[in-house]
């Protein structure tokens, strides 16, 4: 496995040319998730964010007033090789650890009855500043979360346990090659 | 579930003699999912009606216009034994059959595509007039309308072909027991 090191400032000083390179994680995942339902490989879907309706008028179908709620589960299921398969996708700015107060203690315990129940689960997280995509099992998750009072996980530990994806374009997100490995163990 | 007045009103006053009867389906999968989550037998969750939203006020986190979309994919997926498992649930007040427009083209081929791939597929069909709930395979599905031009599904093949979810209390529709004999086929 590469740690490019010197590609990330390569690849900040050519922000310009690299069009694509403003786009969200959530945005590579949902095409990357395209791009494996039309080649009828996996059938992965994004959970819409739930949504409290407060007050419809039926005469129009339209919802006048909703708010935002808080998911009790990962933003990401579906279907792989007849297995299930289950992800959280987070983004975060630091160049030095992933915050844990962006995973609600809701969806750690999904997280975890998920894993207990022989689903295939992980988080993707991308250190959008350092431009580093990381595939973290729920295993090593659970684990670093279990072992330590830290409010979040230094890079090292993704260094150490998780796997590096590196950008591709077709798929942008090519996590299903590294599902691939982890299933084979 | 929020309904218009008129039909809240109906179900509240007849309540008294059918115990049960006033229940929705979707209701009645939800607390059967409840109760497999709580047992740690099944990770079934119902995926929110798609909604299109419009207008945010983004200053209080309101939703002041927003509508009710149609889905593309069915409504219940989750992880049963490791495996992926989905399926849709309808209600019909007819006593003959089952009206095929109640499922969307898109939902078809998103059945077709998860039986493709090895996921465990199937229809919840109750006829509500009758009290009677069954599972069709997606398998059975398919073949059905794959080999006619009817626009809805006899009473007869599901008599035939799918299984009768026999009523229970806890849980309400225990429609793992029969997923248990698909799997073992």
């Amino acid at each position: 496995m590469n740690y490019p090191n010197g590609m990330k400032k390569i690849n900040l000083t050519h922000n310009i040319t690299y069009s694509n390179r403003g786009m969200s994680l959530e945005n590579d995942l949902n095409l990357s998730n395209k791009y494996y339902e039309e080649r009828d490989l996996a059938y992965i879907y994004k959970k819409p964010t739930p949504i409290k309706i407060v007050k419809v008028n039926y005469k129009i179908s339209k919802i006048e007033e909703a708010y935002f709620d808080t998911p009790s589960t990962t933003d990401y299921n579906g279907l792989y090789k007849g297995k299930y398969l289950d992800f959280e996708a987070k983004e975060t700015k630091s160049k030095t650890s992933f915050p844990l107060d962006n995973i609600h203690p809701h969806q750690i315990k999904h997280i975890k009855n998920i894993t207990k129940n022989d689903g295939i689960c992980f988080l993707i997280i991308r250190f959008t500043t350092l431009n580093l995509t990381y595939l973290l099992r729920a295993e090593n998750f659970i684990e670093y979360i279990n072992s330590t009072e830290r409010k979040s996980i230094p890079l090292s530990y993704f260094n150490e346990k998780a796997y590096l994806i590196k950008d591709s374009l077709k798929p942008r997100i090519d996590y299903l090659k590294i599902v691939d490995k982890i299933m084979e163990v």
